[in-house]
């Protein structure tokens, strides 16, 4: 039986202001530091340790790692970072307040493009200095890689070679690992997993800074999944993020 | 012509408390912590900025970088961490306060052990709980890697390998590197690259958390090295690291 962990990054200062992140590099609200400090402690008193962490190339998902790590007193073990983990790229919505939004386009408008499987918000302008093209972090790619808008669709399909050629293969080797990441990368991999449907995946709500700890058989299929903490919190959690991108 | 960077960790809980280090997993002081952000701005302030970073498997190495990485919003940048670059293995004095050891052995017997390039220390008996071979960030390597003790030669011929497999050939490739690590490993790089002699590098006292500029040619041999910051603050810090380890 091979265990991997899953864990959102904690709450950031754009998810405070209810705006669309997507790859815009926003660091931890001081909650949110204290919850991945809390998912360290958590994941500690469960009996957990790991040998290899991945994360993204954002700083939101970075520190997270880092405050578990240190809490857990693993500074030492490698960490891979890769932008296939990544929040899904929220194109030209990237920056704009999610009320804001909801109420020019409509609520309707902005629950489709945050939860629709298919239909990408609208593309960031080849020549917009947000386009990936511009971060030096983005320069080793080969430039059709790097998105100007993703659905949930586009995510899912940047993240699978990352799980096929990296996370797949360490679990197999009898690795322990944990993947600090993004609400929607996550539901990427929790969507592989536990074989969820196109439309179920959209109602699927990933609590920050929450341990998600996967138990899987020899063959990667899942035997269980839980959350780790209060229960009555987690709950909390999740209905919160649910209701993100609703006109106030 | 290529940069590198050098940077010797912050102060430590033992630098402080005047004891052998070694391979101990001591964390950074108050002090440290500030050192290394410290360092993170000079670095900013030169215009410097880096593609990859190199560190140690101690978490006061660590700490260092992450600190500095943070400073620099450069936490997306790729970190390798190895044994290769941990502080020289201090033996069976690990531990032990550094005056006290001075007063048993004479101060002489200490400044041969601390400085000798030949001369290893007492060495950890096999069954002692100190010994790498129960640190489970050492299960990986074949356990004839595993010191019990170095001489300052012992620590520059384990050190060589990561330059050559890892530190060159990327530098050469023009990846602009940060190698955040100790007093001995890093000596032992300068000892290569300066071609400083056996004894000389004896003499060669690197500050803590002071970042060191090298320029180097397309031969990777040295243009210029310099330290950053304020040069009295420098000589300072030199003069502090050199009367470490005398009774007092």
């Amino acid at each position: 039986m091979y265990t991997l962990v899953l864990l959102r990054h904690g709450e950031s200062e754009w998810n405070l202001q209810n705006r669309f992140t997507g790859w815009t590099d926003v660091d931890l609200t001081p909650q949110g530091v204290e919850q991945a400090a809390k998912a360290g402690e958590l994941l500690q008193e469960e009996g957990l340790s790991f040998d290899l962490a991945h994360t993204s190339v954002l700083k939101r998902a970075i520190r997270t790692l880092w405050l578990v790590l240190d809490r857990m007193d693993l500074m030492w073990i490698p960490v891979q970072r890769c932008w296939r983990l990544n929040e899904r790229h929220y194109g030209a919505l990237q920056g704009l307040d999610k009320s804001e939004t909801a109420a020019r386009y409509g609520d309707d408008q902005v629950l489709k493009w945050r939860r629709s499987y298919d239909l990408p918000p609208p593309a960031l302008d080849y020549d917009d200095q947000r386009h990936p093209r511009f971060d030096p972090r983005y320069q080793g790619l080969d430039p059709r890689l790097l998105p100007d808008a993703e659905c949930l669709r586009d995510t899912v399909n940047r993240f699978l070679p990352y799980w096929n050629d990296y996370l797949a293969p360490q679990i197999l080797a009898g690795k322990r690992l944990i993947v600090a990441a993004h609400g929607n990368s996550l539901r990427a991999l929790v969507k592989y997993l536990d074989h969820i449907s196109d439309e179920e995946i959209l109602k699927l709500n990933i609590p920050t800074g929450v341990p998600l700890v996967y138990r899987l058989k020899e063959d990667l299929t899942p035997i269980e999944s839980k959350y780790l903490g209060d229960p009555e919190e987690i709950q909390a959690a999740i209905a919160a993020t649910a209701g993100q991108g609703r006109a106030r």
